[in-house]
């Protein structure tokens, strides 16, 4: 029997985790820590894309908005900025969390907005990176 | 002899049109109605082009922008925030019209300001498809 | 067989056309360009109807407006003030077009103003007297 | 003897009662419904007059405004705007009634606002198409 | 020799001139008033109309206002709120003088704004009849 | 029999006329016009009388104007700041005319509010000096 | 033995009582009711003086400013307006009191404020004519 | 050989100079002082003019204005108010040298403000009775 | 021996240089003048970048910014609108120079603004192509 | 017997009058017309300082400040920011003359204010170069 | 042949380069680095001058400014506050560079504002002593 | 053994006291009471520094700012205006402690800021003459 897929989709600068920074965060690359999603969720079928391009993270959020069972999106700095992410989650079926590894409440005042949570499930905002485990609880 | 070239340019989520609300829109794909719309206007060499990516469409507008006849753009939600495409619609020779499937001004206040008007020949919004043709309408 | 019936309606000033001017807009009379749309439609039976008087605007629209296939409206100054017309038009079924023959965004803040364009299909504007042309179009 | 006379004017876009939204108001006109009221009150002689002229009706207020017993007056969209028709009813005899089929005050800001009201004898407002009658009322 | 013609035009509600208030302006009508004015200028053709259509004063000035010699426009409540009646002066040839029969700077504060007076000659206003007599005088 | 005396009132600096700016006005000077003025109203008595002294000015309006026809009052740059001339005419019975050579209402704001019109007859401006003409007109 | 001399000056406009407004002054003069005063005050040479420009009232008060043993001031318009006044009181030895016939205070907020209370010794206001004899009360 | 003629001219109070405070300007009268400069400049004729009056101060620049090599002015409390005294400066040919006695800036700040300075040439302000003889240097 | 690499990085609208408003910058365009930069830094390996897509531009700034010796940056418009990129600068360890062909404090006040300065070496703005070769000259 | 010595300060940048801008200052050095101020005054010994350095200014004022007979002073940009300058002239007992060159009343706004005019004997202000000779004669 | 002058100048405080903070600028002092220059750009002859003194840079702008080929400037503190720097520049010929060591716009808010950079060709700021060389840069 | 060098620095018109306000400060100059300072404080070399250029006190300050104990600066005037100074004590290693003779927050607002404090050790201000010696026991 074939497993719901979800896919967990980085946007901008979100490919340098791991490499920089990395006394905060450990030297683990969100690839490594993806393995380990997989292993807390044995029952989805888990994918991951990044991209910095805005565009991409549409043309991704399209290409699977109609068939996946969940998206877990954390679309980094896009999120104070895009309307056309908001477009794309109010345009496909599958539900969307929107996820913070940091919580945004606490920075800067222009980071307090998000164009996407109105069109999402909801948020999960500053567990590092245990906010990702804590959005796919969502689908279970 | 050769006809003269029209770019027709669609912006961020346009690709979804005849796969989402197909009650609305119909199950016609642009792609459909693009055919339709090279039979409407025999005259012409039409060119149909389509990104998510916001340089992307600037990189079009460059292409085509010292040779074309003119060019039908559709910025979808780029429309309301980007200052790049507003720059590279004046930098250019080919004349631009503006076009949306929706009438804009029933929508959010938000959606009323379009940064690119100004920089247009004129606006088309609000007839569904059938937009398109009429922009091309002032090529004639 | 019967062809179906549009109405071009203009407002108030906008039978000076051709006769004030002329060095931009020509010393075409709107009657003169109205026997070219008519060739240039011939799938319709276009009709002709221009009153300075706001109120003969509004029985114009309630007279064609139930049966109709189409209204292509330039209201002129009253564009900006009526909203008389916008409830015509909201009250009948014919499709209304707002037409304008320059591009009112290019103009006064006073004329981004439109009491009708929410109550309409859509809008046309900047095309010169193309505009009306391009607005029949949407009714093929 | 002669009755006295009473005018019922209706103002723009009430020409169209009974033709839409019979769903709401039923399909019976606003003809059909002035035959009841001359039944309701056979003491007076009724007279009707509709037009969707804003100088029309200054017209007709000036005529009866003599001479009448009285006159029930629902300008429509006018009441939000013409200071011409406030005029016209500070200048005639005859005492008038103002009279909206809605409730204008639980509408749209901008229909709260009437010019006519302070040279009205009063207003009825909401109360459907038996405004009219509650209206005669105040002339027995 | 022909006379230069000049027309007087008078709008809403001025109809009522010599019927009501007559212990104020006298039992004379604005017609009997405009025999007088044609004997006092025998040196021009003089010409009356007047409506309480806002459109018709418009389609008026159209009229004679490429070839008359002059025009006494005393608009009414018009005054105050028509941009219709301001674009058709500024699109004809015929220089136009504003009149106003009452001192409009002793009444309500509103009717100190003018729409019209800063595309006419001059204002004549607040004394009573004569206003057109002394307006007149302008085109000697 | 003796004639209606009527006073020509000129504010400060206003016997400059015909002596600076002589390609605007001519070279007449107002005394010049007077004359001219006395011809064209033969039935009356015209008085002339100018100061560049508010005091005089309104010792002038005690001194004709309980016994005087009527008086034409241009005050010049007092029109915008002397109360006391405005008080000087609501205390005499004489009608007073006021005039402007220009048409204050196409110049600067400040010079749009006169302390002067709600306390006179009426107003004439943006004549030339023709406007004195007119005003008289009233008398007659 | 010689009495002291003090000095009633009227300023603007106030050459009118007695003559106007005789329902509310009653048809008594100032000129006559100066004679009463001189009944009233033997014991002082009461000298009158009036004049509507504004310079001669300066002109009055130097020359009996340093000789004089008291000024009494009713300076009309000009108590709202005239620092050239309010100099001059500063500049001569005689002490001044300020009066007024109605009580300014209870009139258009303009007149509320006066450039002369504060050079004077006080302000007697409200009173009718009765507010003269109050003033010359404080010289006794 | 004719000389040039300088008019000085001193405005509101300024006639009491070397009758008061004479401790601060001595007893020198103005007129003892001009007898003074006359001999500092033997190469003008020098002419004198005071007043209390405004409007002779006007009429003083109209008659001096057209023929004299220039004109010093003092206007005292009139500096701080007069519209029609900026006007007279405007209206003339002959250039204006502004003066103060005191230094207007060391005192109150609606002191500070002068209508007059933006219309001549420029200004000597603060050195008691030599600020004459300093302007008179600037027609040398 | 290997030579440093430095990346030289344009944004949005800047590959029409040379293209467009030849007059102004010469007809070079910027892979002409590339050439030119490689002659005069050759201690240097140069390379250059150049898109119209925010993402790319994060892209490259990763994908060099952990091993080049330094980035020449001109985001054009996104300059004043991308966090995105202000981010990206801060996420990397290679130094950048922004770089801007005119002097951005010389035009608008909304270019004056700029997101990414603070993140940056320092800035080099106003010497036309020439910035290029100055900001290379820091990583002399 | 000695003279009285005057010192001329010159302020920031008026060294370089006569050397730029020749065509509105003629090429006359102040250095050239220095020489003709000492012709016009011989009854004076003038001494002549300029410098660019604020410090320097003041040392000037305090070397001469308590034994010369006046002191002329043009700050030029100090006048709008120097309270040092003010304090300087406010310390000493030699009394300073403000000079400028232009009317500053006739510039920019913020040239209207000079922190040293109030601790001045007075201003002149507006006659060209012979702002200096008109300020000298206040020591005659 | 001789060589094109070019004027390296530093303003307040910039002496102590080398002296302090020798741990992040290194124990040269600008002297030392000034050979550097000289090594560098053998193309021109370079000249070095410091002050503390804000008018002894306006003397040096001035000796310089009509005949060097370039000036190189860091005003230090002065860049903030010096209008009289900012009239310098703007008298003079030569075009300057306005440089500065640090990033100015990492800084404290008040050191965002230059009141030189208008009057320059362009800015240089952010990259150490390196800075002066980039500078130079645009002069060859 | 050596004593620890303390300097003493005055700024701007403080070279003036004991010469002026001799009635305030008794005669005694500064350099008399740097006399008594030395008797008071046997176990420091004091050192004294006068100037009224804002450029050399940086300089003096510049010169012991690395080597001396201690620094006791009243800067005058240009405490209120001077970053360059406040830059000056941040750069050098010598304490310094801000001084001034009276109380600065008892005076005018405007001398109620001092760019310095913040650099400073601490403030002593208002105690007189005797705030010096105050000062100094900070070293101690």
């Amino acid at each position: 029997m074939e497993k719901d897929k979800i896919l967990i989709i980085n946007g901008v600068n979100l490919n340098l985790l791991g490499t920089r920074e990395t006394s905060i965060y450990g030297n683990q690359t969100f690839e490594q820590y993806f393995e380990e999603l997989k292993n807390i969720f044995p029952q989805f079928e888990l994918v991951y894309f990044q991209s910095n391009v805005e565009g991409f993270l549409v043309d991704k959020l399209h290409e699977v908005g109609f068939s996946y069972r969940g998206i877990v999106l954390n679309a980094g700095a896009y999120t104070h900025t895009s309307i056309a992410l908001a477009d794309a989650i109010s345009a496909i079926n599958t539900p969307v969390v929107e996820v913070h590894i940091s919580n945004i409440y606490k920075r800067e005042t222009f980071r307090h907005k998000s164009f996407l949570t109105a069109y999402c499930e909801g948020i999960v905002s500053g567990f590092g990176l245990k906010s990702y485990a804590m959005a796919l609880h969502y689908f279970l």
